[in-house]
């Protein structure tokens, strides 16, 4: 990006407006399209801006793939799609921090431009790797772009990434910790096991909340995250409460909620290296507490869990 | 000891049939009370048979605090009384090599002459260091022993440790881990709280087996082990295949049935480094497991436990 | 910085040419004073060049305290002294990444104004952590500087930091590994007998280098480094094929000649966890990659390191 | 063995000698040939007790391949040759503690009945296993043995063996250590170059104490180790002074000098994970002891051995 560049962000949630404000701090136009924290971005929305864009003055389009403060995702694909019908020709900027090797995402067939990721979800490692995935469209967008920046620069990188080597100290640590995740992912489990191992852990703890008579904080249920889960707390009830007695009490740590959701949502994580049995323990952590915190609950999540993880 | 004497044991499981075996092997006469590996060892009975031994030909009485196999445990302090009582001069010697650290017990407090304990279990170590406990009598009895010995003798281990030194290559690296246990379980929980969490999960564990319309193996509730509990399959089911069902499916290995148990129990370990949520996913697996086994039982054992554990 | 602004650089080796680079991707008008990459920055350059700015428009003097690929220090305090001397305005700005916790550095005591350092040198950690030290005037000018930025920017870190969190993703490994380090260096050891440590396998591989009959890059005695020692390779020979000969024979994999020296030196690294008899077989490892590789040199040098390092 | 079974050892040093206490023990009548702790088992002298041994009451040979309190090995090959010579029908016993894995070892075709290993030298691992080798002729004997004993009968052991199981509590966490060094011996070196190292490591560090005007301990050239060099401190001089001048200067430890030898060696390891330059860094350290401890000797150690390895 060039300075003033115009790009369309989502409030998808904290994520997206953590990522706003990055954009607005670098000098960029941000178009920031607000939202309920309860839905990801609408493809026809996208369609809709881009339309309306004749002079292409927009850039990019800025996704959080998996909004980690909700547990509500975007449908990419379907992004990519609207924006392949208004004929703009934006890039499609991805972020699959908390979904990258948790959820299906695919860069090259999805159409995306650039996607980020980390080291530090599904990855399974400890934080310390970012990953960039560029498309030769947006490769070439950053020849021409004005954004003063030296390590971020993806030129070095690559020069570098050609011979093997790296342009500046790299974490070698955890370079050999990616190598052996990666033969987890890929060749242990293989990805599509990966994938629906997350599916049915997610709908495991669906199923749970709802049998608690709990809403989930994702409203539409093609959105809903196979990473994490955020459940709403009742009215009059302070969700950071809760985590802290389920902290005391049963050692375990469940996320809090960030930003507009402070108090008013917890976040049950899914992800990474995780199994059948560890979702059971944490599930039962957390119906122990809504009856240690007197949250108004139906007392079937777990039973309801069990129910469907028990399903050869 | 020395070759010929009479020793006196009781069948109250596997380990106590091995133990058995080895003083046979070492040419002790050997005095095996029969059991149905349900009880621990009776009082009474210990008291009877050195009643009647006039000449007190009887030199040890052997009995196993917590049996691994069946989830029984001897209530020692009961067992020395009836020893004092009948005035005879034999040495109690008990195994502790699964209640160490995990159920109360007092060597001195309780008058024991020889303790053996490993590190394996409630020390949360890898196998690899034994320990023994021995009181002024059974130190004066070992001198005038004729069973030949060397590496087991307690001579030169109790030279040594006057120094710091061992008289043969000591396991460092498990005495590292053995300073950082202690640590862990003396200092930073208290023994007390120890102790308190196992009766805990021991408790869930029985209401959950309860529940569920089990058995457990052990019949007498005051012999209710608190580091495991052997769970009774029935009759015409297969303890083994369930276990197996439970391991593919879930990835959670449970204790099989040994010995004369092979096929008819399964046990869940719940003692060392535990807390309510392993718990909860141990029982939750179990609990999945008969379901997908097809062993009749009723649903709400995780449900009876969780109300248990929900208790502040 | 903002964008424009006028800074002043040495060439003193590789870093501070990337460093100079990076500075010039940021829009920064770059003063280099060229160097032969044997010599710290010139105090009395910088006082000329200060004395020189009577409309200020250097904003700040940056300085590599320890050239990682030369050997070669700076001598800090005598930089401040002509800065000071010049009455100029502008901010000093100390690159500290291999000397940091291994030679004597004094960020408030020696008036630095922005000192950078990293956690893969002298703090003994994998890379991953940064550390930014910055005085009240730094941070002042901060607040009005212009340069775009988000990640790099000190407010968010700033703010965070009172509390003991961070604005985003920590590297929270590492600080565990930190405060061990710290532990090791400010309680263990101490860092006056650290500093110590490092003087002396400085000097003892100084020995070695000038009793072989070789040169090290650094020209000036007062500027010599205990974190490493860059040594000459006699013209007609190539230190790569020297270290590969190391590599292959000894398992010792040196410090390659970086840019300009590429070639014509290798570098010895001493920092860090490093004890007499680690570099007593580095040493040895030098000695004998040299007779393997025919470079000419005497074979004292081992000899005169022992000489050195045997004094109580 | 049974009770007062006859067997032959032979003082070749300190473990030879708690071998022979441990036989006493146990109740067998030893016969031990005399040594000077600085020759290996003498083979003619092994043929003539045999071959003097008209009634074949001798029932085994005993022999420490490797003492690793003196560095001086005995000749299997010969032993068993001189064993064959005599028609004796003795077992042929081998301790090879201090040799498996670091210097040549075969024991099918050497001949020997029972070897004994353990996992803590030339294995790279934690003490804790123990490895017996046995031939069928051993196997045979031990059927009808009989000596009292449990743990150490190797029925048990062999029954369970066929399966891949143990008979008791096995060391599980060293038996995965196990595997990785099998893995780097036999895969990733080759037992070839690994005993060619050690043999290179032996004849330096030889090489280095001829330099410094000092003795080994081991007398025949035949009988050097490869594992370990015991050297001998001049009279007059304490070995165990020297030793602590060196732990506390240079923070290496230094085998002492045991039993009989206490004061007048010190010995230097050379086996297991070990390469050039870490032999270099102990040559170093033992030099610039000897210099701090005032132990009359002449410089060129180091310089010896480096002459030596240096050569490709």
């Amino acid at each position: 990006m060039s300075p003033g560049d115009r790009v369309v962000m989502f409030e998808t949630g904290h994520f997206a407006t953590l990522w706003r404000q990055m954009a607005g701090r670098l000098g960029l136009d941000v178009e920031f399209v607000p939202g309920d924290w309860r839905h990801g971005v609408d493809p026809a929305r996208v369609g809709e801006t881009l339309a309306a864009d004749r002079e292409h003055r927009i850039k990019a389009v800025c996704v959080v793939h998996n909004e980690t403060s909700t547990g509500v995702t975007s449908r990419i694909p379907d992004i990519r799609a609207a924006m392949d019908e208004a004929g703009h020709p934006a890039l499609l900027m991805v972020d699959t921090i908390s979904s990258l090797a948790s959820i299906d995402y695919r860069h090259d067939e999805w159409g995306v431009d650039v996607t980020v990721g980390g080291s530090q979800k599904g990855l399974m490692l400890p934080p310390g790797l970012g990953f960039n995935a560029v498309s030769a469209k947006a490769l070439d967008a950053a020849k021409s772009a004005k954004l003063t920046r030296s390590y971020w620069d993806w030129a070095a990188m690559g020069e570098s990434a050609r011979t093997g080597f790296f342009p500046y100290t790299p974490g070698t640590n955890l370079l050999f910790g990616l190598r052996e995740a990666l033969k987890m992912l890929l060749d242990e489990e293989g990805l599509d096991r990966v994938f629906r191992r997350h599916a049915r852990h997610g709908e495991a703890t669906r199923r749970a909340v709802a049998a608690w008579g709990l809403d989930i904080l994702c409203a539409d249920p093609r959105e809903v995250s196979n990473s994490l889960t955020a459940v709403v707390v009742p009215d009059g009830f302070d969700a950071d409460r809760l985590r802290e007695i389920i902290l005391d009490g049963f050692d375990m740590s469940l996320g809090t909620g960030l930003g507009k959701m402070k108090g008013r949502i917890f976040r049950i994580g899914h992800l990474g290296h995780f199994n059948d049995l560890m979702l059971c323990g944490t599930l039962c952590g957390v119906e122990m507490g809504l009856h240690r915190a007197g949250v108004p609950h139906k007392p079937g999540g777990v039973a309801a869990a069990l129910d469907y993880l028990a399903r050869p």
